[in-house]
């Protein structure tokens, strides 16, 4: 317990000096892009704590939009996309006063949603905001060469690096930063998802949304304020203190930013995005069933049907269908309950519309 | 550790007064019916240790038995069911000599299994045992409606509640216990399966049995005797004491309750529901091989054949075939090893008949 | 945190004196096969700490060649095997400078890769090394009979047994160890993969490859040179030092052992096999995507397309196939993301040839 660390101010000053040093040496650039080993099993701290003011916080909001996704695809030809994502470092807060500093593409959790077609072109520019302190890079999984591309997208604050690849084979694929502790960017935000729509395209829905589901770990306690140490010592022993769909505790719930609406008799797609970094998501919606699954967002196999609970690996996605019968409010969460009563991790659906007591009464008693 | 732990007694007033006044509050109905976050990392101690006397055993057995369960369904046109699940808390072992208070429906782990037909209409009734002192309900993975009748079926000591509902889709899906500390109450035994056979049944098989999976969480030492209680602690880090089939240690094997019996030549159909509330299960049967896997016991899927270890998430169950070639001992278990060398998971099915060296001779060495 | 075991020594005959006495007494091969239940939550350390030199490395090598594996079968007919496996526990290193005493089949890990047709016949007989001093089985989860064979190849140092069996149904499964503390022995390194061809056998590929995973607890610090001592305590826990590709720290990489070699245009099948003992691996090769799966071995069903990560539960395994359409360095990886930056878990496969820009265009911005 660190009681010392409650309420401490935490300057981008600071954390450059505690970082910088490390981060910033030619010794990871000179590697092959991936592991190098933490030489120590003591707790590992990112910050000084010397500090007395609460930590800046530089965005009010990292949770994405469920919302704000890239429509269907109507083409029937190939076509090139530019696309690009800006790395972005900030302070945010998890939950009202428990400030942390959330590496992320383009400022939000997760990333922008991505949405190409089979046989696609993609010139892909990756920047890092020169606000930042850390190197980045991207690796895609829908992507066919070296580290799917983060080799090659590998940037220092303030530069850019632009790839061009085709989008080989159809699917919902993570993408994330893949530097040497790559656990410890996905784990504070550094992932996003790209759609490969299959060349024949999808049935047509009512609603598509777009939800990612990360672990936090962190030094503070529960419900302790101020600004939240990221933990190595509790990444690697895969113990979260917070597991979250889309960024923050509880965020598209009425408690912060709101639920989604759908109405009665309609139906929706959702594509999810598990970054993990650890732990393999047991997704479920209470209240409801994934009418269609297609597990790690494989969409040229046959989806699973009424399937209560899905596992999705870390490094992973899935594509999931549902029909809403009746009003309702929906909770998507993981089926590790704890990580739900205990760690922040439920977005709700609010479904609108007039009660069916055929299918369900909740009043029979009355 | 906790040496002043060992022994101690654990009465029902004793309880009361450590838990009533946080679980009896109003505070709890107000809300969403869902998550609060514990607000602290030390240890929470659900009881008292005053007492010096070994807890009162209410109840000799919790295990279900695996042959208890209904048989299929014949009828071709959709009925009405009216059924009663009561809420009980009580206090059994665990293994000889170690207590717990499990909390229960109808006094048994798993819960009863129920069985429907696809278009069936259920008056489901909630009763909590007047006995009881915390508040339950009852969460439907078959049901389409806000919380899967969490809600609605919430009830404090000595009440009932009922709800109506149609089984929608086909399928074997968990019911489980989903007040705000849902993951205490399923680890404590509240979760049981609800199959909704397809309209078009299913083959005839010689034998079906019911096993379920849960994780319980102690702050005692494993073989340490008396009373075991409850550790919000390692339940948050997802690291049990106990990992159980039928909520006792190997209930269902010699060493306990029995294993079940098959002859040499038949089949059998397993119904399978995992609790967690946090661990996925690697199902596998020791001696043998899963013929046919119904993921999620998504029924509506195609079957997986010859599946040696499936993993069933928390919050999910699964439906397994199986033949018996050649008599044998078969473990069933979770391959996660170290849940069976030391957790106590593992329950018995005992082929009889004679051997068939063509297939498997043990012997062939003398 | 243990400074006192830093480079200590470990003879075999310290060795023998801690564990001999447990692991040799009538009570283990008195039991079913299965089970004992450790009865302390104290750290069990395994060996004394008296010596003082470094211990004594017996292999220079236990990593499984990931080239070394029977042949596809063209056989149309059944046929009888004779096949036999030495167990041999081998002091030998994870790393550079880091002994272990793994445990295991002919002295790699995994153990040697067995392959037979549907129908065929398998005379196996288990040997244990005279050099040994614990006792040793094997369950083969393509056997149908008691313990897959455990308990009737049950031997002491230097002692063999025979067991007979026929291969009925298809697929990738695992063997290991089974003695009472299976999960101990499966950790050290004694699991392996028998693959059961179908009857109307494979598509051609071009290549296929070997890999198994397994994780390693161990009292030691990371980065602390010396003999590792396996932890019980952390087993329980499920809370692994190493998490390995073929026994070793990032073994078939160009850090230890090299990688494997392929041309582009070509194709491969791997077999994989999750000893565990406790954690499912999240098999993802990084800079490509599994063009087909079939999830747990089972070659039955029908395979996933285009998949990204997929679950292979612990005492389970997985066909995995791949395309090469790019040169390229493709890193496989357990995509639960501090298992590869933290624990050693990496495997390289390079993809020889020339560039293909239209596909993967790593320098596009220059």
């Amino acid at each position: 317990m660190k009681k010392e660390n409650k309420q401490n101010g935490y300057s981008r000053k600071q954390f450059m000096k505690n970082m910088g040093g490390a981060m910033l040496t030619g010794g990871f650039l000179a590697g092959s892009g991936l592991p190098f080993t933490a030489k120590a099993k003591e707790r590992t701290v990112l910050s000084g704590n010397e500090g007395k003011k609460p930590a800046a916080v530089e965005a009010d909001r990292v949770a994405a939009d469920p919302t704000n996704l890239p429509g269907p695809i109507k083409r029937s030809t190939p076509k090139t996309h530019e696309i690009e994502l800006v790395s972005r470092e900030v302070v945010s807060e998890i939950e009202n006063g428990m400030q942390f500093r959330y590496l992320t593409y383009d400022g939000q959790v997760p990333g922008p949603m991505l949405r190409v077609r089979q046989g696609d072109t993609v010139i892909f520019t990756h920047t890092s905001s020169p606000d930042n302190v850390l190197l980045h890079n991207v690796d895609f999984h829908s992507v066919y060469g070296t580290g799917g591309g983060a080799n090659a997208t590998y940037v220092t604050p303030g530069q850019s690096k632009t790839i061009k690849f085709k989008a080989m084979y159809p699917g919902a694929y993570i993408y994330h930063c893949a530097v040497p502790r790559l656990d410890y960017h996905i784990s504070s935000g550094m992932y996003g998802l790209i759609f490969v729509e299959p060349e024949e395209g999808l049935p047509e829905v009512d609603h598509e949304f777009y939800f990612g589901q990360n672990e936090i770990y962190s030094h503070k306690l529960q419900g302790e304020m101020g600004m939240h140490e990221f933990s190595f010592e509790d990444m690697r022993d895969e113990i979260p203190l917070y597991v979250l769909l889309n960024g923050e505790k509880n965020a598209i719930t009425a408690e912060r930013r709101g639920p989604v609406e759908v109405r009665k008799g309609e139906t929706a797609r959702l594509f999810f995005v598990n970054g993990g970094p650890n732990l393999a998501s047991s997704f479920h919606p209470i209240g409801n069933v994934w009418t269609k699954v297609w597990r790690e967002g494989a969409i040229a196999s046959n989806p699973e049907r009424y399937v209560q609970t899905a596992l999705v690996p870390p490094g992973s996605c899935g594509i999931f269908e549902m029909d809403f019968p009746v009003p309702s409010t929906i909770h998507l969460v993981d089926h590790a309950l704890s990580r739900v009563a205990n760690k922040g991790m439920m977005g709700d659906i609010v479904v609108k519309g007039t009660p069916d007591t055929d299918i369900f009464d909740p009043e029979y008693s009355k």
